[in-house]
This record gives C-alpha cells, structure tokens and sequence, in this order.
C-alpha cells in the first residue's frame, strides 16, 4: 500500500489516539495536502518541529496497528464481504421470482452498507 | 451490559494497549476469576496494590472505548449480519434449487465467520 495512503487510512482508525494538535498536523499534511512549511506557518513553529511531530504520530499510529490490527482486520471483512456480494449477484441472475430478487436486493444492500 | 463481561469483551479489544503486567492482572481478575488476595499473592504485593491497579486498567480500557469505540462497532456489525443470515434462512425455504440451496448455505457459513 502506498505509504501516505496508508498513514491517511491509519488517522482514521487511530486517529482518536493522538492529541487533538498532533491529529490536526497529521490530517493537514496527510489529508489536505499542506507542506511542512505551510503547516509551520499556520501552528507559528519550525519546518524542523512539524517534520519531527509528523514522524511522532506516524509512529504513534504504526505501534497501534501493530497491536490491535485494526486496518488488517477490516480489510479481512470487507474482502469477506465483497465476495459475498459477488455471490449474491450470481444468485440474483439465476432466480427470477420478483419477490425473492428484491429480498437479495435488499440483503445486498445491508450488506453494502459495512463497506 | 453486565459490568464484569464488559470489561472482559473491552480486555479483547484494548488488551494488547495495556502493559504485560496489567494484562496478566485483568486477565487473572476477569477471566480466571481469581480474588484480589490471591492475586496479589501472586504478585508478591498488596491488595490495595491489586485494586489500584485493576482500576486503573479499568478507566483505561472505558477510554479506549469512549474514543475508539470497538466495541461498539462490533456489536452493530454483528447485529446486521445475524439480522442478513435471518433473511437468507428465509431465501433458503422458498428456493427449492439444490445448487442455489448450496450457495446460500455457502453464503451464510462465510457470514458467520465474522459474527
């Protein structure tokens, strides 16, 4: 996984863990683009500081991962999930009673939902 | 939810946040049921150190939960695939196809992993 993604898909799960200024160093540079000189600017410190807080929470939100596998396991489910989804599509082209159709319509669409 | 299998399930989620020595703690008090005395016998300590620390472990473990909210989650996540699994068991009567019959059976026994 392409690591600036993956650190964006880390905030989202750890993101609670942080302080609130480390998380919102974190969600300029990794989820609104800003430099590290532009973030400086706007938290009045160096270039130097936020690179260094940048690399604290970037290690923060890994040791987490590593303990609690929050990221791998919801990829599990949502790979889970969309086989499932792919199953019930073969099921659907196969039963053609209108009622029956639209209750796997429905169960594909609860099922979405935890996507 | 009863206090004591809350902090239980909590243990499953936060556990690996807490030190080695308050994990083997809460373990041997949640799940092993064993009394503070014998626990700080184990521990070569005191009681009140045994209680202390337990509710330390305590907050934590509600703090965890209160941002990060797993358990939470899991719970409704399970909750809408038991309620899908209901549904496909009542796809299952009315669909008197054996090989369809299968794949929903498939589909169920792939649902239930996660629950």
């Amino acid at each position: 996984m392409e690591k600036r993604f993956e650190i964006s898909l880390l905030l989202d799960f750890y993101g609670e863990l942080l302080t609130q200024k480390q998380r919102d160093i974190m969600d300029l540079y990794f989820n609104n683009d800003l430099s590290l000189s532009e973030i400086a600017e706007i938290n009045n410190t160096s270039r130097q500081a936020i690179h260094d807080a940048i690399k604290r929470s970037d290690n923060l939100l890994l040791v987490y991962e590593e303990k609690l596998k929050l990221l791998n396991k919801d990829h599990k489910l949502k790979e889970n999930l969309k086989s499932v989804i792919l199953k019930l599509d073969n099921l659907q082209t196969n039963i053609k009673d209108k009622e029956m159709n639209q209750l796997i319509y429905d169960i594909k669409t609860q099922l979405i939902e935890n996507i």
